[in-house]
């Protein structure tokens, strides 16, 4: 469970530790596949005893937060002053990468041993903040380490069961010496006051960067969304070969048509330059009654938009709905919607943006503005007042997939960005 | 099993015995939900019962020819001559509804007593045909019993197993008491100098004579078909959110593009007076993968392309497979087919046509020519050379399902025009 001895010799470089940081998380925290750091469990708290062990060999000190996060201070750091967090979280999906929020970790504890290195005094403290349970794997919700933070839980997700079905997050929670009263009341455990702003290095989950052959990008806001889980288009069950098409209502045609006609609104608006990102991952047909020869009588897709901006997420809602009726009407279906899930997006601080330009400028690199179309732990931290800031770095095969990866001079290259935005942030 | 003895009353008229037919077989075929009347069980053994005991209570002879079908025949036909079949099917799908097949084996029935009531003498003896496993819900194959008659099932057909687990198809026809090697080796078991021609009237299985107001129609063709019971579209999965859309490979976009644009070329080709219907009764993402967050890694869907004409069938064959190539370009997504499944179409008898067409204006109604989306064992006998012609009667709500629903008083208009074809053909 201990950080490689040699890490602590004041000749190692700051890219040898991370190379040894990400090799002992993944061996230690491997299941076969990829890699497992269930939250709350084992996987969790072997990533959060190795980047403690890290620190004191480093002579920090460490603490943790009221929500169970793992703080890592300068030795001189009382918590009197509010500090500059930099942070991301330790845990996985099952069977996931091992960049996935350990790269944001390992990247923050750099940053904290090069400012020691170099003797940096800043005005506000640098923190690093290990967060807990970000993945929404285990227990539906993500994002909960930073959410307990800021009294943004609530009793339902208290209640989720372990994958549906094992002890709840409360349990879970209390059983990680965690006291769940306070979060459960949903008091405030992170006073504003305490705080200067946040800081994240993430790797990419898309495949921008590497598409556009650029290392790092600066995070402008973080998607938000509307989903429907399952919305039905009933038509009418038929012969496939016994019904004209003037007398049919085929469910499959109409949605197809449905897709057909936001493929081309969302082309329309990217156009003039609105963020849009458009998704049914679910589509099937009942297959109770799959026939090749027979017209189905109904088929359910999930549906998602996300865009950083509410007007465009509530305008193209208002197409799909519109859309709907008009289709429905035109090849004779019905759409049945279950209930709208609404995630609000999260705009990144414009101080932040500027810093972490700049600091990407003095490193060298082209400046990329990119909104992020996954949700992280800087949209809470957003959303809960702290200015925050995000930075990407280039990941290939997507994340949660053992596949995910990033290059260790590209990591480099965003812990430099970090740092430069850091101290001069801070 | 034995028919109400008041049918044989000569003051009974052909309709009160039609309903009562219907109602026996209907009461002695239920199932709870529907009528089972499974080939080569008890189900289609009690139909087939109830038509030899109808056949003898007026006086006519009955057989059975060596494929297991009933031949029903007037005291003098010593099949030494070619006759005129009247027929259709005894047999139902699992909790189908009751006119389906029964229609035309009890229409046949009543223009045999009607011809003996009429003491009408005909060129060529009329014979009822009784066919046995028109459905192929127990085997895989359809238009079984018709297809025996004529070597055209294959060694694949008779191996199959009952609904994929049960006795072979061989096995059923065995043990029914039908002699299987001959059919084994495809011998043509009913000569063509045996068979005049072949009429059948059916049930309509599509809502189109409903709709139009119409009785009754005369069939040109069965539809033949091309289909791929599975055909899949690879994109790439991604994560909804982190993933813009020019970077996307969506399998359900291009899924649906590709079905507008083969409703479009469908809407064109009708315009142009083409038959043609078009169908994906399958669509599903894979459900190992589901998540609303998910762009999906394929989409897998059935095609079926149904026509009069093998020129349509081949040239929208083409379009759909240009149309894939394109999308697959345009869109970046493959498309994986599977094997190619042909069912020929089958023209009717013009002669027939003539004649049913003839007898319709006779009856006082209006000809209506309509294809026959649905295959029918008309199509086999036509197939084999035999002159063939088929009627529609009104029905509503489709066919394999309980809720089938035929007027009495269309189908005695349909009866009438059957006789009078039928005499005037014979």
């Amino acid at each position: 469970m201990n950080a490689p001895a040699h890490l602590s010799a004041e000749s190692v470089s700051l890219r040898d530790m991370a190379l040894a940081l990400f090799d002992a998380l993944a061996a230690q925290t491997r299941d076969g596949a990829g890699v497992t750091r269930e939250c709350y469990g084992p996987g969790e708290d072997t990533a959060l005893q190795l980047f403690r062990s890290f620190a004191k060999t480093h002579g920090m000190r460490t603490d943790l937060d009221r929500a169970g996060n793992v703080l890592i201070l300068s030795a001189q750091d009382d918590l009197s002053q509010p500090g500059l967090y930099l942070g991301s979280h330790a845990d996985s999906v099952p069977q996931g990468g091992n960049f996935d929020g350990a790269a944001g970790v390992i990247a923050a504890l750099l940053c904290l041993v090069r400012a020691k290195r170099e003797n940096r005094t800043t005005p506000f403290p640098l923190r690093a903040i290990v967060l807990r349970a970000e993945e929404s794997a285990f227990y539906g919700r993500a994002n909960i380490g930073a959410r307990a933070l800021f009294g943004m839980l609530d009793d339902q997700d208290l209640a989720a069961r372990r994958q549906g079905e094992g002890r709840t997050l409360a349990q879970a929670m209390s059983e990680a010496g965690i006291d769940v009263a306070p979060i459960a009341r949903r008091e405030r455990l992170l006073d504003r006051a305490a705080t200067s702003g946040y800081l994240e290095l993430h790797i990419e989950q898309g495949p921008v960067l590497a598409a556009r052959g650029l290392v790092t990008a600066v995070v402008t806001g973080i998607r938000g969304n509307i989903r429907h889980r399952r919305i039905l288009c009933r038509g009418e069950a038929g012969h496939s070969g016994a019904v004209p098409r003037w007398l049919r209502k085929d469910p499959v045609f109409a949605f197809s048509d449905l897709v057909m006609r936001l493929d081309e609104h969302w082309r329309t608006l990217l156009e003039r330059g609105l963020d849009l990102v458009v998704t049914c991952g679910i589509v099937a047909t009942d297959a109770r009654e799959h026939a090749i020869s027979r017209i189905p009588g109904e088929i359910a897709f999930s549906f998602e938009v996300r865009s950083q901006s509410r007007d465009t997420l509530e305008a193209f809602y208002e197409l799909v709905r519109s859309e709907c009726r008009a289709i429905a009407s035109q090849r004779s279906v019905s759409f049945v919607f279950d209930e709208r899930i609404d995630t609000e997006p999260a705009r990144m601080d414009e101080g932040m943006i500027a810093r972490l330009s700049e600091a990407t400028r003095r490193v060298g690199l082209p400046v990329e503005l990119a909104p992020s179309g996954a949700g992280h732990d800087a949209a809470i931290f957003a959303g809960a007042g702290v200015p925050s800031g995000m930075l990407f770095v280039r990941n290939t095969h997507g994340s949660h997939n053992p596949a995910e990866a990033m290059d260790i001079d590209d990591f480099m290259k965003g812990v430099d960005i970090l740092y430069e935005a850091a101290v001069g942030a801070s």
